[in-house]
Order: C-alpha cells, then structure tokens, then sequence
C-alpha cells in the first residue's frame, strides 16, 4: 500500500535540511538525487511506469487499463529548492500528486485517458542559473546548444552534473509532449491572497512577465587604505546606487526588482575590488512595464558608472513573457472548486511554461499563511494542503473522463 | 654564492600567481608554504640562524662572528598576499632584506650587533580576518585566546591551518622581540607620495588609524517575485545605502572607508537575502576621527536598517591607533639617504605593530608608478627596487656599528 500524504511528507521532511532549518535541494546533487529516487520508488509503489526523459525530467504515468489514443493529463511539480529555501515550494505539488492519484483510486476512478505525475528538474535555476530548466527544455523552449554551456558556480557543466547524477543526458524537446493533452500543477502560494480572501485553495489566472539580468560591474582593485577616494573606480559604488535604484523604480511601478545574489572580486576587506557581479530579479504586470523597468535600471547604473569611472555590462540571462493560463480550463476547475478564486502568480512554474508552449494548462495554489517563501521559513497548514489534495483529486477526475 | 635580487624576484614570481595575473598567497595555503620553504633556504644559502616562532613568524638571524650583547637590528617583510593582490606587497621587503645582507657582506661589513630578516605571517588578514596576525601575536597586541578563535572562509582554525602548513603553533609574545633593539622595514608604497615628489626611496612618518568592523545586515529571506516591495525586510537595501553613506563621509572627512567584502545570505537570484555581511575598511589621520567616521556610517547605516526593518549589528575584528615611527631613528636615515622625504603610511604594516609595542621603528618606501596595490597591476620599477636594496644596506650599515 502506498504512503499517504501525511508520511510522504514526513519522509522527505529531513533530505537537504541543513542545521539551520533551510533546505539545500539544488539539482543533481545529493540531496536531489535521493529526491528523485524516493520519486522513483513512490511511483512504482503505484504502478506508475517511470519515463525519464534526457532533460532530467521524470514522469510516473498511469495508462487507462484498456489503452487510450487520447492525450495524457499531466500534473506535478518540481522536487529542487533555492539554496535554504523551504519544504513547500515545489515538493508540496509532487506529494499531492501522488496523493491525488491514491484518493482517485479509492474513489473507484478508472481513468479514460492517461495521467502523468512529473518531477520536473532546476525548476528554480538555483544551480545553473536557468529557472524552468528542466520544463524549458522539454518544450523547446531553451535550446540543448545553449544549455551545453551552463556551468554551475563551481564550474561544473549541466551535462556533466547530470551525468554524475546517472541521469542519461539526452538534452532536446521531450517526446512526451506530444502525449500531453492538458496540465494542472498545484503549489503553495508565494504570497498571501488567499489569505485575503479566506480560501484554502485558488487558481492561479496569469503569470506575470519575470526574468534575471546579470549586472557587471567593473571596476579597478586597489588598496583600500592608500587610494585617495577620488582617484578609486570603485564598483561597488556603481552596484549599491543601482540597488537602490532598482528597488525605488519597482516600487513607483507597481513591480518587483531585487539584488539578491552578488559576487565580488577579489572581495577582500582591504582592497577596493575590481568586479562586483550581481543579479537583478525583476517582475511586472507587462512585458512592456518590465522592459521599461530593467531599462531604467540600466539605465541608471549606467549613469552612475560613468560618474565612478567603473564599467557595467548587463546580460539577460532568462526572461519569460506573461504567460496566461487557460481561461476555459481554469473557469471549468473554478466551478468545480466551489469558485476558487483566480489569482496572479508573480513567481515563475514550470506550468507557466507548458502554458507558453500551447497546452492548456492551469493551477492551484495552497494558502500560505506568512505568504512567506524561498526561505525555511516557508509554511502551509496541514489541513490546507489537504484540501489542496482533494481539490487536485476533484480536478483531474473532471479531466480524466 | 646566493641568488641576487633579480633572480630572487624572478623565482619568486610564478608561485601563487593565477591565470588572470593575480597573487593568492593566503597563509597556511600552498603557495605561501612554498614562500617560507623559499625563504628558509634562502636564509640557509646565506648563513643565517632560521628561527621559527610559535606564531608562524621566520626569522634568518645573522650573529656577529665574536657574539654581541646588543638587541638586534630586526629587517623583513611578509610573504603572504591579499586575494587576487600583486607581487609586491611583502615580498619587495623580505626580497630586498636578504639582497641587503648580500650587499653589505659584498662592503665587508662586519656587524657589531645581530641582524635578524623577519617574514612575517598573515599581514594582510585576507585568511584569518586580523591583519598583521603574526606580528600582532609575536608583541602580544592579540592574545592567543583571541586567536585560537580565529576561523578562516572555510571555517578552518588558526591553529588547523598552522599545524596542516607543519608549523609547530605556540601562540603569544614571542621571546625574539626581547633580543631586537630597532626596526627597518622596506615596503613598496601604496600611492602615489613619492611620484609627486620624483624620489625612488621615501621614510615613513606615521601610519594612520585604521581597523576593519563587520557590519551584519540581518532581513527576512522571501521570494523575490511574490513578496511585495513594501512587505519585504530586504538587507541588500541597508547594506547598498551604507556602502554609498561610508563612501560620502570619508570624502568629506579626507578619511578613506571601503566596503571590498561582501556575504549574502543565501545569496540566491530569486530569494530576498536573509543576511548581508560586509566589511568596512576605514582609515584617517586622526583615532577621533577614524571614531567619528565609523560611528557616523554606523548611525546612518542604523536610520536605513529601522526604514528597512533590517537590523544591524557592527562588530570591530582589528582597529588599530595612530603609529608614529621613532622620530629620531627617521632623522637618522633621512640624513643617510640624502634627505629623503618621510610620508604618512595609509595602510597598516608589520613595522608599525613593532613601532606600536614600543620598538624604535623606521620605515623605507620604495616609489609606485601607477600607486596601485591590492591588485595584479601593483608595479615597482626594477631600477627603483635596486635604489630600494642600496638605501636598506645604507640604513642597516649604520645601525649595525
């Protein structure tokens, strides 16, 4: 008999927890790769048949005893985390899933269509830099070319991480695609709407336009005691005034812009560095608004590099257009779901991308009480997340008539 | 017959140097072990007495052939390097002692007291966080307890490092510094003083204070599309105005403070940091108002953390006051070296630990074309490193009569 909701849960509680309560989940390391083996197990605990693709993408399909020429409803998640992130954030979508297909079973369902549960791989792009790496992938939507380049921070090629994780690599659009018919992901909320409005679950309407920039700040290294002020090129100068910056325009926006990962060379305490990398993580209601806010952003780092004598070049390293879910799908769930309210989602999902790609796709969101998320601190109430397995279970008995 | 000061130099130029051109020389590390197994043998090659102290300190000791009663004459430098620093910072002083001693035998120069050439361990603090650790240890200016505690990036203590480098640790007041009566310590200057002044060779006047404080900037980690601007207790904000705060008083100040190191925690495209950990450098003429400066940052870095909802705490890891080098002993070379100029030192030196505990101290600087240090680029022309050689002999044959 398969685990229940309560002891899955429970299993994965302790894998890539570090002392400080934050979880370590990055792609094809250990922490992941016993994620993804535990994934394996539940599914053939199941009788789902695994399929892993050459993306790192894994799904567990459930075939209509009698065969079925109709295309598969997929649903899932991703199992990787941002470095100490939370329990919720991904993990919460793949151990519904699984629990859905558990109360389908119970309720007697025989599917006339197929189900897939998928894990889907650097869903945050925490590792090599990609969000939606796996999905992308899969859809096409990120070239193989272009992932043959990414390094993580240690140098290590995707290639190479995947291959030292077993994970046959085989880098392109995904096979199973073309056997998907319609996607619904479930996540914990990254924010507190549903808070707001007193429900447990939602769906989720539009994805706002998002993408992260690479700013390069370069500067000149010197001593930090002996150069006069006047005569440094201080790049940290250039980046802190752009910090401020971003966040003052996101907020005249009505968007979201954060610096929160940065990288200094030689970034010792005695020596004016000569290279500040930081990352700008931005968000808005439009991809016209968003072009707008990343370009005045630049456009003032670059104003006050020209006054620090520092140089900045900045690189996009993903940007994803608005992305809105299937109305029709999302109004059929809502009425099914006693009018889940449909709310934005300001984070990026791996649904998102199927979205992009054509497949109608929708999803549901769990209350989060804090609204707090990517931090340990990450929280959803039991209870909720159960009622956002029924809610799923609801969902995809409706999709798998 | 030991190696000159250009063959010296050129043996001593691949070791710890990076691709890029760069010096990582961190004490303890493999590059700087090779350093002191190079100035053992050096020191040997001439004669001179190696001792090693308890504190990672060298020594090559020259005795009078017949012995003396007087205190010594104590030379040197340091071997180590900041991150990513240049050739000459340290070495030019350790190179340029044994060159020295060469020069002088080359005069027949018999001493009358003993010349001891000091390679001092961890003067820039890039590993362990105290600048001038070994010098501080050997006068008792950081207790041993303080060391013990001492952690490098890596989490490696002190005395780990020590003891895996095979230097046998016994940390505190080392029993050499009763048998030294005077000190000479040639170092490349760190500015651009004696270009202006068209000399080769300059004095030390007085160093300035100058110590390092840690500002942690603690928020609350959250993501970074789905939290609010104004929901968020975002750290980056804090530490970006304090980097801009630090840089504007110190101009108004004539005063120097530097934000070169930075820590996010966890550091994460996609996350709000939960914590930014940086470091200030601050330096000026006088303790009131290197106090003043730090105070004033602090305070304004103290308003922006409550608007933030951050919090900060400042910790100071090395302060050091002002050091006058002994005014007498500087006449004196001044006069030997024809007239040459003495100027104030903006950065800290093992000479000045020396002068601090109350040894008559004297500094020889050797002039920097561009005034760069800290950085791959720091240069000193090889005519000018020579002048630098001749004025050490110069001074080292007075003092040893």
């Amino acid at each position: 008999m398969p685990d229940d909701f309560e002891t899955m849960w429970r299993d994965l509680a302790p894998v890539g927890r570090a002392a400080g309560g934050g979880y370590f989940r990055q792609p094809y390391a250990a922490a992941e790769r016993e994620l993804r083996a535990w994934f394996a197990e539940q599914c053939e605990a199941r009788e789902l048949v695994v399929e892993a693709d050459g993306d790192g993408n894994l799904l567990g399909w459930w075939h209509p005893p009698g065969g079925s020429a109709d295309r598969a409803v997929l649903t899932g998640s991703h199992l990787d985390s941002v470095l100490d992130g939370g329990a919720y954030d991904g993990p919460l979508g793949v151990v519904s899933s699984l629990a859905a297909v558990d109360l389908l079973r119970e309720r007697g369902v025989a599917p006339a269509r197929p189900l897939a549960v998928a894990a889907f791989a650097e869903e945050e792009g925490s590792r090599f830099g990609v969000a939606c790496l796996g999905s992308r992938l899969a859809v096409g939507a990120t070239t193989p070319e272009a992932a043959r380049e990414l390094r993580d921070r240690d140098g290590v090629a995707l290639l190479d991480a995947m291959a030292a994780a077993g994970v046959e690599p085989g880098l392109g659009r995904a096979s199973w695609l073309d056997r998907v018919g319609c996607a619904v992901e479930l996540h914990v909320e990254q924010g507190r709407d549903l808070v707001h409005r007193e429900r447990a679950v939602g769906l989720a309407s539009v994805m706002w336009p998002h993408g992260r920039w690479r700013f390069d700040f370069a500067g000149e290294a010197n001593h930090a005691g002996a150069t006069r002020m006047e005569d440094r090129h201080d790049p940290m100068l250039t980046y802190a005034m752009t910090v401020l910056a971003a966040n003052k325009q996101a907020r005249l926006a009505g968007a979201r812009a954060t610096f929160g990962r940065v990288a200094v060379e030689p970034n010792g305490t005695n020596a004016v560095p000569s290279l500040v990398s930081a990352w700008l993580d931005a968000r808005a209601d439009t991809s016209a608004s968003l072009e707008e806010l990343v370009a005045g952003v630049a456009r003032q780092a670059g104003e006050r590099a020209e006054r620090d004598g520092t140089r900045l070049e900045v690189t996009p390293e993903s940007v994803s257009p608005e992305v809105a879910f299937d109305a029709t799908l999302t109004a059929r769930l809502a009425g099914l779901l006693g009018d889940a309210p449909a709310i934005p989602s300001l984070a990026g999902h791996d649904a998102g991308v199927l979205a992009a790609a054509g497949v109608p796709t929708a999803m549901l969101f769990v209350r989060n009480p804090t609204g707090v998320s990517h931090s340990p601190a990450e929280h959803a109430e039991t209870v909720d997340c159960l009622q956002g397995v029924v809610a799923l279970a609801d969902a995809l008995e409706e999709l798998l008539r």
